[in-house]
């Protein structure tokens, strides 16, 4: 299931995708006006499969409170406040190649503060104090039950689901503070979306295409088979040290193509449209603004 | 206020310290079951100012629903899931000096994730993977309301109340990894408590006793006034970037003495008892135990 958040007439519901471009009011199927993504996730992928019957039974095509074009709603970053971001550096073999580094020997882990998530359609906002903004694709995994020591083999039966990330970056600020964090976590400068697509539709999540254009050239394309450092092999890495808990978001690195390592090298600029797309999970779209111009929102 | 979460058979609740070792049980005071401590820090310091009149003009000495001792409830950490714990590295300028390095010129910082918060009395695990792990007594500033690009004469006026951090560190992981985040961030690596203390309570926060002894040996023992960049400094230099929300975590840095730069070096060991005191802000009081252990609880 594809799963949304979204904003219709100023109120937040959760939903799910059809026919490629309509929207199932989750919360109203359900009659849970409260009911948000981190309850669905919470209850799991048997409680997905159990909302996925109760849709093949019923008449979506008349009822205008359950249904709704995706030109009428605005889609918001589907999980959007998850506890810690957990992100891998250098975790594809040919963004290892075009920096001329080795392979690392382990998960290079950093982290993005979860203030920085921002949805499809949202602003890049291009800050003042970089001038060097870079796009990272990258597939994020969503996890589902919590757990520590988790077993390689066991790890994806963690996973609730899938999601793009643009793992936005400062390089400047980035290289130069040493600690990646704070280049890494501006405002909007985790782009997640469009939707939060649930494990059962994803057959092997190491073996998807990936791309990202910037006005429409191809600046990184790849596949999810270049990870160094699978998903099973980072989770139970990490789950040695500390409990992953329902809603983390494992964001697993990118491929090679990214502007800081190109010959010239490219950086974000005001207006450039960033697309990303991961193959079965939707195309993520944003457009960069200069901070300078939101002074005047 | 000094204000506490607590376990009373077996139920969570918010409540405020008085007469030292009584405690308010606020959920009855104000017969709000589900009231939470993000909520009391999204309510502010007004809502605050009401408790306090509220608890003025009543008989606090019949009820056993509303005052309980402190030796009959389990206190937990008073903050469980900030959206973002920021931490200051090399912010005092003792602890550059033991280090022999230069302060910097700007705030270095960090993260921990916030699955690793544990409250007073609970366990800092020793996991396998490490045999570095050292303490870290530190200021904690708790942010009330949220801003972006807040002004430095204005920092003070986003904070809702101070805490005591102890940033449990893996020595050797974090200096291996180069990134900080994983040494910092085992589970139980980030003991808060016990109370927060709101803002109205605490005079001067640049102007502190801070002390860590371990087994009773004094092992830290300075005062926030030797702070690098001051919380002002910090806040300002932070919300350039992103916004500070409301129940974000910032850990100020830790003075001299820490383990790892002793001569000899000192790490943590199973038994060890690790006691934090900040002037005005309680006593943080954790014992160590080798993970090893804890695979037979």
């Amino acid at each position: 299931m594809k799963l949304v958040r979204f904003t219709k007439d100023t109120t937040d519901f959760v939903g799910a995708i059809f026919d490629n471009d309509r929207v199932v009011n989750i919360n109203y199927l359900l009659d849970e006006p409260s009911l948000t993504m981190m309850d669905l996730i919470e209850r799991g992928l048997g409680f997905i499969e159990h909302i996925e019957s109760k849709l093949e039974n019923i008449n979506k095509s008349n009822d205008k409170e359950l249904v709704a074009g995706l030109e009428d709603i605005v889609l918001k970053a589907p999980l959007p406040n998850p506890g810690k971001v957990v992100c891998v550096g250098l975790n594809y073999m040919d963004h290892c190649r075009e920096q001329n580094v080795e392979p690392p020997e382990s998960p290079l882990i950093f982290s993005k503060w979860p203030s920085s998530i921002i949805g499809p359609g949202g602003n890049i906002i291009l800050p003042e104090e970089s001038k060097q903004v870079d796009y990272e694709a990258e597939l994020g995994v969503v996890i589902g039950n919590k757990g520590k020591h988790i077993a390689e083999e066991n790890a994806l039966d963690h996973v609730f689901g899938y999601v793009i990330v643009n793992d936005v970056s400062a390089r400047d600020v980035q290289f130069a503070d040493g600690q990646w964090i704070r280049g890494k976590s501006y405002d909007t400068f985790a782009p997640c979306g469009p939707y939060l697509v649930t494990a059962d539709e994803v057959k092997d999540p190491h073996n998807l295409a990936i791309r990202c254009t910037v006005n429409g050239e191809v600046l990184q394309d790849s596949n999810t088979n270049e990870m160094i450092f699978n998903i099973n092999e980072v989770v139970a890495y990490l789950s040695k040290g500390f409990t992953f808990k329902t809603g983390d978001l494992l964001s697993t690195g990118t491929p090679d193509g990214v502007g800081v390592f190109r010959n010239p090298k490219v950086f974000l600029e005001d207006g450039d449209e960033v697309v990303i797309e991961i193959e079965g999970l939707g195309v993520l779209k944003n457009t960069c603004v200069s901070e300078r111009k939101c002074w005047f929102d």
